[in-house]
C-alpha cells in the first residue's frame, strides 16, 4: 500500500499576536512542525500546539529556525555551522520538553525558512542540523528538501529521514525548486497538482518546469497554512491521495518500505 | 557522614561579553546551575558550559529565568503562574538537550535571580516551577531557599529537593534572608562564616540577626562566582568544611539520609 | 466652542503579524499613539504608520513601553525610573527620527500599558517619564489618565499635558478607574457612554462608579482600536460629539482655553 | 595645517556586562560611534556615553547596526535595503534623544560590524543608510571606509561625509581593505604604521600590500577600544601625528579644506 505524510507548520502566533488556523489544519495532517521561539511561538503557544497536535493524533515536530522574529526566521544569516548546531539543539529541546511533559515525544525535526534553504546549500550547515538532532534522538526523523544536502546529511548521521515536496511548486532539471523569482515557480493548487503528487508518491518521478521526468521522492508533502485558501486546499489533496489509493499516515507506518 | 553541595551560577558569559571565572570554580563546587539564555547564556556557552561541568565532574543543573537579558533576570515581573510554567519547562528543556547531547541528564533545577525569589513568595509561582520541572524528569532535584515555599511545592509535586543557604547573608527570626536594604544583610565570608554554615550542616541551625537560634537546614550552599575574591572565598569555605569533617559531594551520595 | 481630542493606540503590527485596523480608524482620529518597538511596531511598521497619520491630518505621538514584546507591554515590572528614563528617551527619540524624516514632528507622548499604569501609581516613574518627553521637546504634550501623577508631572515640568478620559470604562469615587476585575469595570458603548463623554467635555464631571459627581476633565478621549466593533463605536461617537456640538480637534486648536 | 579626526567605537557594554575601557580612550580622540541597542548597548548605557563624550569635548556620533546583540552585529543577514533605512533611522534617532537631552546633537553617523561592510558592497544599501543619514539631518557627517560606495551615496544624498582608514589593516591594490583571512592583513602597530597613517593624510597616498602606491585619503582614522594594549596604541599614534605637524581635531574644523 502506498503512504504519505502530510506536514504543516504550526503555533506560528506569538503572544497577542495570532497566526494561521492551526485547529482546523490539524484534522487533515499526520506531521506538525511546531515553532520553537526563534522565528514564531512563545512557551504557552508551543504548550497549545503540542497539546492539540496530541489530541488530533498528529505528530510533533522541531520547527528550528535562525535567530529572528522581526523576519520570522526568513533571512539568512551569516553564521557558522557551530552556532546553527546549538541554535537547533536549543530549540529541539525546549519543544521536547513540551512533548515530554505531555506524556509524548518529538517524531521529528524540520529547519524552518532560511535555515531550511541554507541546508541545502551548505553541507557543513546540513551537518551541523543533523547533528543536533541525533544528539537529542537517534530515533527521530530529519525533514528535509527531496534529495537535499540534508536529507543526506540526516542519513550519514544514521538518522531516518523524510524527503519531502511541495505540491504548489515547480522543480528544475536538477531536483531544485524553481527559484520564487521564476514566473513559473507556483503551481497553481488543482486537480493538475494534486497528480504530480500522486505520481511523485507512486512513481517518485515528476516532470521539471522544462518537460523532462526528475526523479523526487515524497515521503511528506508539505502543505501550507497560512493563505485564506489553505483548508480547502489540503481538502482536496487528500481526497486526491485517498482517490488514488495512498494512505495519509504517519511515517512510522511506512517503515517497512525504507 | 556529614555531606553537603555546593553550586554556583554558571555559563553567564553572552556572545562576546566575558563574565565570571567558571573554570577555576568548578574545580570546587559539585553542582553548576547553568543558565538557559534568558537572563544570561547563550547556546554555545550552553554547550561549553555544559562540557566543562563534565570534565570536572560538577553535576548539570538548569538556571531558568525571567524573560529579561537586559535586566538579568534580576527585575520582577507581574507574570502568571501559567506563564512561569512555560518559561521554565522552555529554558530547562534547552539545557536538557545540551546534556543529553554530551552523554548526560540535568541533575537539578535552580531558578533564577527575581524568579528565586518570586518563588519564595507566591505559591502559586513555586508550584509552577516544581511541576514543570517535575514533567521534564521526577527524578531532577529541585533547589530552593531552605524552608521556603519553592522547596514545599517541589515535596508536593513529588520531587527530591535541595535546601539552599547562602553563607554570606544574614537571615530573620522567621528564617527569611534579611532583605539587601538593611544594614545587617551581608556578612563578611571570615571564619566566623564557614562556621555558621558547618553548624546548619551539622545541626540544621542557625542564629538570626536578632539573635534566635532557628532552623535551617543545608543541602546545599550557595557560592558565588562575580566577586573578585569568590574563589579565594570558595576555597576558605571548602577547607573550613573538610576541617569539620564535611564532605562536599554531589546530592545523589547523601540520599540516605532523606 | 467645545473641543476634544480623540487618540487611538496605532502602529501595533509587528513583521508578518498585523494587528489592528489602523487605516480605517485614522478617518476619525486626531491623534495616533504610535508603538516604538517595545511592546509592539517595528522599523517599517513604524514607517508605514507616520506616514498614514500624515495622509489623514492626524497628530503623531510616541507610545513608549516597558521592553515586553511577548507580553504586549502589560506586565508590570520591577524597573527604576531610571532605566524608565531611558527606555521612555530613546523610544521617543526613534519615532521622532520617523516623524522627522517625513518632515514633521511629534505632537505628543503617551505611554503604554503597564507603564501608563505604572506612571499613575509611582511619583518617580511620572517624573521620569516627562523629564524625558521635556528633554527631547519642551513643546511636546504629554498624555496621562486625567488627573493623574503622570499628568500632574508633566505640568511640573513644564510640559502641556492632556487629561485622558475612558469611554469604556467606569471611574470611582476618587477618580480612579475601576479595576478590571470589578464586574462593573466596563461600561457598554452606547448612548449613555456618549453623554458621559460629554458631560465630561463640557463640565469636567463625571457619575462614579457609586453614583457621586466626580471631576474628569477630559482633553483627549482614547479609542480603542483592537475590538470587532472598534469603527463603529469610534462613528457612534464621533456622531454624538459632534450632535452635542463639541468639535473634534487637535490639541493645537484648543491651546487658548487652556 | 593638516588634520585628521580620530573615532573609536564607544558604549558598547549592555546590562551588567562591561565590555572597552570608555573614559580611558575619550581622553585621545575626538569622535565617539556609540552603540544604539542593536548590536551592543543600551538606553542607559547611552546616556552615559553621550555624557561622557561631552565632559571629555568628543563629538558624539551613532554607530547602527543589524539587529544581532548575540553575534554583536558582525554577521551578514539578508536583509532589504528598505529595512535597513528603517533600522538605520530608528537607532540614530534614538541616540538623537539622548544628545538632545544632553545640550547637544549628532555629529555624525557610522555604520557598525557586518553593516559596515554590506554599505562597501552594495549601492542599495549604501543609499538606504544615506538617505536615513539625511533625513534626520542634512549637517551630519557620514563616515564610511575610504573611497567606499557609503562614502559615495552620502556625497551623492548631499552629506559631509568622512573617508575613514585603518592603522592596523593592510590595503589591496584597488582600496580595497585585505581581507582578515590573509595571513597580510593585519598591520602591527608601530612607527611604520603611524607613518602610513601621517603619509594617508598628508599625500592622500598608501603603498598597498602588493607594493602599489594607491589613492587613500584619510579624514578619520578608526582606533580600535577592545584590545588590551588598545590605549597604548592610541596614545603612540596621537603622539606619531602630532610630532609630524597633524593636529587631531573635530571634522567641524577641516571644514574649509573640503
Amino acid at each position: 500500500m502506498y503512504r504519505v505524510d502530510l506536514n504543516c507548520d504550526m503555533g506560528e502566533s506569538f503572544g497577542i499576536y495570532s497566526f494561521g488556523q492551526d485547529e482546523e489544519l490539524m484534522k487533515y495532517i499526520t506531521s506538525a512542525n511546531i515553532a520553537c521561539g526563534f522565528h514564531a511561538g512563545d512557551p504557552l503557544t508551543m504548550r497549545k500546539t503540542v497539546k492539540l497536535a496530541l489530541n488530533y493524533n498528529v505528530a510533533i515536530g522541531a520547527h528550528p529556525s535562525l535567530p529572528d522574529k522581526h523576519g520570522f526566521g526568513r533571512r539568512k544569516m551569516d553564521i557558522s555551522a557551530e552556532e546553527i548546531y546549538g541554535l537547533v539543539l536549543y530549540q529541539v529541546g525546549a519543544l521536547q520538553a513540551f512533548a515530554v511533559a505531555e506524556g509524548s515525544k518529538l517524531q521529528h525535526v524540520k529547519p524552518h525558512g532560511a535555515l531550511y534553504h541554507m541546508a541545502n546549500e551548505s553541507t557543513a550547515i546540513a551537518e551541523a542540523i543533523a547533528e543536533a538532532a541525533f544528539r537529542i534522538d537517534p530515533d527521530i526523523y530529519l525533514v528535509g528538501q527531496s534529495n537535499s544536502k540534508l536529507v543526506k546529511a540526516g542519513a550519514r548521521a544514521g538518522l531516518r529521514t523524510l524527503n519531502e515536496v511541495f505540491a504548489d511548486r515547480n522543480y528544475e532539471k536538477d531536483g531544485t525548486l524553481t527559484p520564487r523569482s521564476h514566473e513559473q515557480a507556483m503551481i497553481v493548487q488543482s486537480k493538475y497538482s494534486s497528480e504530480r503528487m500522486i505520481r511523485m508518491v507512486k512513481e517518485h518521478k515528476v516532470e521539471s518546469r522544462t518537460g523532462e521526468d526528475i526523479q523526487m521522492r515524497a515521503d511528506t508533502i508539505c502543505v501550507h497554512g497560512d493563505s485564506p485558501d489553505a483548508l480547502q486546499h489540503v481538502i482536496q489533496l487528500s481526497e486526491a491521495l485517498g482517490g488514488a489509493g495512498i494512505k495519509i499516515s504517519h511515517p512510522s507506518t511506512f517503515e517497512v518500505e525504507v
